[in-house]
């Protein structure tokens, strides 16, 4: 329902093969004289100090404008000598004036917290700022350093042998290094159970646990992350079929088929998805503009600034086009691998670690990844949209790659038996079929019929227009002509190329399209 | 005989009273309006990329114009995915195809340094960027993180027990945690001594051990960090004076006088001092014109360009001037402080934590002070001259300067008996005396006379005027005129204010002048 509302500024509108004439027309560069003027007017009309990133010259129909008045306060001023003074102060506190402990292994411990606070000082004030600057620079720092300090950790885990791994778990938590008890999600998979007569649906409420407000929250926020309704729907499906495919090594991921379809893809997943994009929807619509609170005069206004300010500073809408080119399509199949390879950690880990499921640790990762995930996913999408201006993948990408490979290994590393357990050949045949599948599609669609650049213009109207390369219209191709669904909501009567509201397949159809020959702004 | 030249922008020329009517006509902005003349008139002969940093609006007097055609070969373009895929298989490699050792102590120790160097991976391809850009970023990027690894390394240290850390040491080198053999710098110290026959000059042959060359190269760089004579020369000497206020601490503390005073003060010091300062005037002076490898025609022209690669991007002149602001007198202060106290832990760390002094790790320290010490002189610098652009102090500063205090907290924490021997009462008053005629003057200097701001003009003929304020020329107080040196040499004719070359004495007199009332280009 609410897919097309990330596309919206590259749905587009093909021109009817009869209106070929008024495209020349456009071709002849009328239109593209209006363009500065346009821009200009816009400028001059900003009062306040317009944040011109270098980005928002390449990336104007996905990037919202903002507008700051560049307030700075005691808040968002850098405190480095300030926090230099405070460290030490509190190092020669704790050094100097406590008397330190005989016990060596406490003094170890402490001092590698102490290290790891340091780290911690250091980074929050001076690491790299990432893309966020919302709620506060800082806020993203520290997990920035958070990140660098769990992959390290993570690497000093992957060295030591498998028993040594995990009763190290032992100094962070004495309850932990133990084996974990067997739990099955199976078992009785009627919907009516009509040998239970006191509650024959016992069966789904006793599925009702705590899992499904997180799965719901889960995918509200990855939705955010992602910002892409097909993208998410994939990555959602294919967990299930990934728990389907891993159910014999993993018995925690056999549920029953309306568990797996029903409770979490359509009602838990789905709803969060759907929760999601009504988000981002609101999030790509927001105004944009930033005032001082001492600026704005009245005690509501103050009040919904300080909210405000828990929202992002501006808004990129992700395109991801996947089938634009290869680049494109490998960068996406490389995010979605990865962001399964991701979830399937979380199982895998806890599992191989032996960490009960409810242990803090696990809830400190999925939090952990919260904050990463968000910022890594926009840094990709910087770095394979915009290569030109974001030379580097971003740290915190970086990082998260790097984690969910240190991940992984640790998984193979310590218990190779399970991953190795025979894959049903039923589940292989069906994997064999998915990767040839796209293997093929792959080959035909970048090789035996190359993309082909459509050329696009902006027209004064602010109206797209989608020109289908020659080669296509000459084949027969029919080229249809719609408007982008913003515009024909906006602007019903000035549309000349689509004079009525397309229907629900046309703009289907247009998606499809679109996704397929993407729209390039000239 | 150098000092001059790392002032030659801010060295300014007082107008003398009879003419204050040609300084009057100045001040009527004719000449203002020339400036930007003139600026874009060069501008329009750059034909090259201009590196124009916003910096260069602020510091046109002192950061030399750089001219860059943009070439970007693959050495300089990021490789971040490349950096991961590697260390991607490195990590598979050693952690799933070796065989795991079941040696606890070796796992926790390679688990430790593959923390280190996977930290070492992350940061040389994604830390900050610092000032420096020659010979390649990612050379200033790899010593910020062992930078950070240091005072991790030094912090873990400060936490232990005396006897933990320094059998910790054992670790590094098998052969450290023991107790040093006593030593002694003192003794004979007669330059001739009769008794000898077959060599009377033996005590100082003696002396013409390694560390003659070493502080002489050491100051050679201190002075490249440090860009000022003067500020060389008070380390310098007052270096000296710690050495004799603390031997009775540290007995290699104690030198004979001649060694003191002539052989480090006037030899070594001095001379690497002059040298420094010569190549600080070639620095200045040098063009900074990067082309590509592949651009320049000649073979003399592409080695010239390649070991051009190992001098700086960039230049600029630091220009202290202690006395024109209490903010930057209490600087300079600081960091000749932490310069000494830095100086110092060499010495008492290698003491306290048993390391011979010819030890390895002592020279590596030196190595990393080296290569941290000039970009944190830079960024103190920067955040000093410029805090409207530069809102933090640099990242390397800020670690230089926590790793200067975390050495001392080390000090004080494992020898504080040695510290706490009494200081000589004779030294006690010598030192009392110094800190109150400190306070004495700065009292005086910013409280009791504070400084009025010199209003200075830049002429069209490039000639700075200095106007001192009215107040001083109303008590009498002889303004005197003198042009900037490097003026001076080239401009001989044009100079009106100054038609003769100024003797040595009115150019020292102009510099203490200039130290108490500098310049301000308006």
């Amino acid at each position: 329902m609410t897919k097309p509302e990330s596309k919206r500024s590259s749905v587009a509108a093909f021109s009817a093969p009869g209106k070929s004439a008024t495209t020349e027309q456009v071709n002849n560069g009328s239109v593209d004289s209006g363009c500065p003027d346009q821009s200009s007017s816009s400028a001059g009309r900003a009062k306040m100090v317009k944040q011109s990133s270098k980005e928002s010259l390449h990336r104007r129909n996905t990037e919202t404008e903002v507008f700051d008045d560049g307030t700075n306060t005691f808040f968002w001023r850098a405190h480095t000598l300030t926090v230099l003074f405070i460290l030490t102060c509190a190092l020669v506190y704790v050094t100097l004036l406590e008397e330190t402990p005989q016990d060596t292994a406490y003094n170890t411990k402490r001092g590698i917290v102490a290290s790891i606070l340091v780290f911690l000082c250091f980074g929050v004030t001076q690491a790299k700022d990432g893309p966020f600057t919302r709620p506060h620079p800082a806020y993203w720092r520290f997990w920035l350093c958070v990140t660098v300090v769990y992959e390290l950790f993570l690497i000093f885990i992957l060295f030591q042998t498998v028993h040594d791994g995990r009763q190290f778990m032992k100094y962070i938590d004495p309850n932990l290094g133990v084996p974990l008890p067997e739990r099955d999600y199976g078992g009785n998979c009627l919907i009516y159970d009509p040998g239970n007569t006191t509650d024959p649906f016992h069966n789904i409420w006793d599925k009702m646990d705590g899992f499904v407000p997180a799965h719901f929250l889960g995918w509200y926020i990855k939705t955010l992350m992602i910002r892409d309704w097909w993208m998410c729907m994939i990555i959602s499906v294919m967990f299930e079929f990934l728990e389907y495919s891993l159910e014999h090594q993993l018995p925690n991921f056999s549920e029953c088929w309306w568990d797996h379809w029903i409770m979490d893809v359509l009602v838990c997943n789905g709803l969060g998805i759907y929760c999601g994009m009504k988000t981002l929807a609101w999030l790509s619509m927001k105004p944009y503009q930033w005032q001082g609170l001492w600026n704005i005069p009245t005690y509501k206004g103050k009040i919904k600034r300080i909210a405000f300010q828990f929202t992002p500073y501006s808004w990129v809408k992700f395109e991801w086009r996947p089938a634009s080119s290869l680049r494109r399509w490998l960068a996406v199949l490389g995010i979605i691998f990865m962001f399964l390879l991701a979830e399937l950690n979380t199982f895998y880990l806890k599992f191989v670690l032996w960490m009960p499921p409810e242990h803090y640790l696990v809830l400190l990762r999925l939090v952990f990844f919260v904050n990463v995930g968000g910022v890594a996913m926009r840094e990709i999408y910087d770095f394979m949209d915009d290569p030109k201006f974001h030379k580097k993948l971003g740290q915190q990408a970086w990082l998260a790659a790097a984690i969910t490979v240190t991940e992984f290994l640790i998984v193979v590393k310590y218990d190779p038996n399970t991953l190795m357990l025979p894959i049903p050949f039923f589940v292989m045949q069906c994997w064999f079929l998915g990767i040839f599948l796209i293997l093929i599609w792959t080959v035909w669609r970048f090789f035996i019929r190359p993309y082909v650049p459509v050329r696009t213009l902006r027209s004064s109207d602010q109206h797209l227009l989608l020109v289908p390369p020659a080669r296509y219209r000459a084949r027969g191709e029919r080229a249809f002509s719609v408007c982008a669904p913003k515009l024909w909501k906006q602007l019903p009567l000035t549309v000349r190329l689509a004079p009525s509201p397309p229907t629900f397949k046309v703009r289907l159809k247009t998606y499809f399209y679109s996704l397929a020959y993407p729209a390039e702004i000239v």
